[in-house]
């Protein structure tokens, strides 16, 4: 047996003790956790620039999800208070919506359980650590963690403790599991495991997924790349626009939800180009324009460089913006049904007409009216925090949370029913 | 371009259309295809007829399957009325459970949406025809049928009229494709169809699991065998216990949620084998009995086999049940932790406690008390109608209705929130 076959049959067991818990003592292993890490503070900074030290060749992007802040960590601390806070998912039946009882009598129920034994496999981001853990306490699973390897000092420092609160509560600590192989063997494996992995969860890159895509035998729900889109209507308020795209630019350009492509109406362009170009570029972003709106910019003298096609089809997650101006609503809608990635869809209008028709038709996990693309995000939206954010549309669309790492089972109870 | 990927690039223009279509527009083709069935139903039986005619070296179960009697046929009405009556799923937006509007101002919704372009394939029942057309086209997707090359002629007279009715409804008749390339090499196409099939629904044996998960590279919920149990507590009403068994057994043998095994506490069994036996008998049914289940069956006159180990892991789809004398509650626990397919389980009891803990600790798509297995079934839970009965916990769990065939997206609306 493989030392990840041991690890796997651990987390099974663990698992089992983790559904079978009550919620108080879910509860009571989030809670131990919270001041666990409250009380590592030191030592996971610690741990945190001896990686930043360490790893010398990552790109500003990669150093930047990496980096653990005091303030990043109270953050860390805040999503895991608030995924406390959250319903218990677990136990909770509700009748179906055709009505419960059935013509025959048969009270249908359904109930929420556990997934089982999951993987999230990830890059950089030490949050991850915490914010799966403890969704998938709560929500009754268990969970092989498999980060990167420039995060490993991090990672170790955060798991030990959440291992720690699991060890408090009276849990099996093997019900999170620190994957320490940086190999891509490793991942390799657990993508192979039927049977012993329930839902191996990839967030990465493009190298990443196709690696999954091939690999993959046990089911995976992809966190892919976000080309996330905004779209400036004709009619918009123009300080709402500047401040929504500097916002979904600028605040984190790492990130997934950050924006990468403006489409600008071609009505509204020309007022708002050069004010909002000269915004972006004081923040330091580099304009790739289409002809159109590339001679807006270099008029008023804002630099652009001309848009390449495959721009329209980059994630920079840096300051880089492709910049688009467009004829209509069907334009722009065209656009992103084109180069969208299913991620994220911002229109910034004053009509309801427009509005809601984007978010009607742009086939995006999530799609907002005048508000930042970097609100689609788990703990913005509601969740206390995610498992990642899916771009595939089965199981879970968007950022998973606790309810997202449940399934359903029917429940029927009866009096001797049989069938006629 | 292949013949699979033109009719893949129809079916998705016509899920386009499909998914714009007013919930009134979408009835009308139900209400449509309806007045079409009854219209037909001369033709249509007579295709069966020329099926089974055709069809000489078909096993009985398989043989019952492709059976379209008047009767069934009644039965693909009421449910394509049934599925008709169920609110439509689209559209529906409801706010986050977290609670809506968040602290910032931001109102965050779900919206239900479609998944697509999905791809059914399944053996013999042509009944799957009609029903899976009917909620995929109510949720807006569009599906290709692959049925089994047995039911051929009953498939294309029945896929006829459902085209017909898209047509007749103004939608696009393509939303609804036989395939009807009987090959292995068609089913591998559907399965590596990666963005033009968003999901396989695969119903079958064993032999086309092992099939779609050597080739499966689109998102796949597996219709996987049943091998269904029922558990007889010591306490058990013994006439009830007679009843539920069988009907369990012989209502319809040759389908999923058909009993396979019987386990039986050992205080119960004494009392009640001889005269269940006898039941069983009486109806045909052979009985592969563990050695204490045996010995009271013999004892009583009753015949029975030896069973083999192979039989607590055998869907017979057939008149033979396993049966097992288990010392008690958790016994019965562990022998289907051991040998379910995670279908479907019931328990016979008095006890509350019982019947709750079992409820509670089977994992299956669908729990039973004091209720016949064959209710694990899309129409006697209330669904309308099933496309499946997933046996796996991603996306889907048990019968697959409606709400199954739709995703949801976030949707979210500002007065230009950005975040800090």
């Amino acid at each position: 047996m493989s030392a990840l076959d041991v690890l796997l049959r651990s987390a099974r067991r663990a698992q089992g003790v983790l559904s079978r818990a009550s919620s108080p003592q879910r509860a009571l292993c989030l809670e131990v956790l919270g001041a666990r890490l409250a009380a590592a503070r030191r030592a996971i900074l610690e741990a945190n620039r001896e990686d930043l030290d360490a790893a010398t060749e990552l790109s500003p992007a990669l150093r930047d999800r990496l980096t653990l802040t005091p303030l990043r960590l109270d953050g860390v601390l805040k999503a895991l208070g608030e995924v406390l806070a959250l319903e218990d998912p677990l136990g909770e039946e509700r009748p179906l919506p055709g009505g419960s009882p059935r013509p025959n009598g048969l009270r249908v129920y359904r109930r929420r359980i556990p997934l089982g034994v999951l993987a999230v496999i990830y890059e950089a981001r030490p949050n991850v650590t915490v914010e799966a853990s403890a969704l998938c306490l709560k929500s009754g699973n268990a969970v092989v963690l498999r980060g990167g390897r420039e995060a490993a000092r991090t990672n170790l420092a955060l798991a030990r403790e959440v291992r720690g609160a699991l060890g408090d509560a009276g849990l099996d600590p093997d019900a999170v599991t620190l994957l320490e192989d940086p190999s891509r063997d490793a991942v390799r494996a657990l993508l192979g495991a039927v049977g012993k992995v329930d839902l191996v969860v990839p967030r990465g890159g493009p190298g990443l997924m196709a690696f999954v895509d091939e690999h993959a035998r046990v089911p995976v729900i992809r966190h892919g790349q976000g080309i996330c889109h905004l779209y400036v209507h004709a009619d918009a308020d123009h300080a709402m626009a500047r401040a929504l795209v500097v916002n979904s630019k600028v605040q984190r350009p790492g990130v997934c939800n950050a924006l990468e492509t403006l489409l600008v109406h071609r009505e509204a362009a020309p007022q708002l180009l050069p004010s909002l170009g000269a915004a972006l570029r004081e923040e330091g972003v580099e304009l790739r324009a289409c002809a159109r709106s590339a001679e807006l910019l270099r008029a008023s003298g804002v630099p652009a460089v001309d848009a390449h096609p495959e721009d329209w089809d980059t994630e920079f997650l840096a300051l880089i913006l492709a910049v688009r101006c467009v004829d209509s609503l069907d334009d722009a809608l065209a656009h992103i049904a084109r180069h969208g990635t299913g991620h994220t869809a911002s229109v910034c209008t004053r009509d309801p007409s427009v509005g809601e028709r984007f978010l009607r038709e742009v086939d995006a996990s999530c799609v907002l009216w005048n508000a930042s693309t970097r609100f689609n995000d788990g703990g913005e939206l509601g969740l206390g925090a995610e498992l990642g954010i899916s771009t595939s549309r089965m199981h879970a669309f968007g950022p998973m949370g606790l309810r997202e790492l449940t399934a359903e089972k029917f429940v029927v109870r009866g009096e001797g029913q049989v069938r006629s």
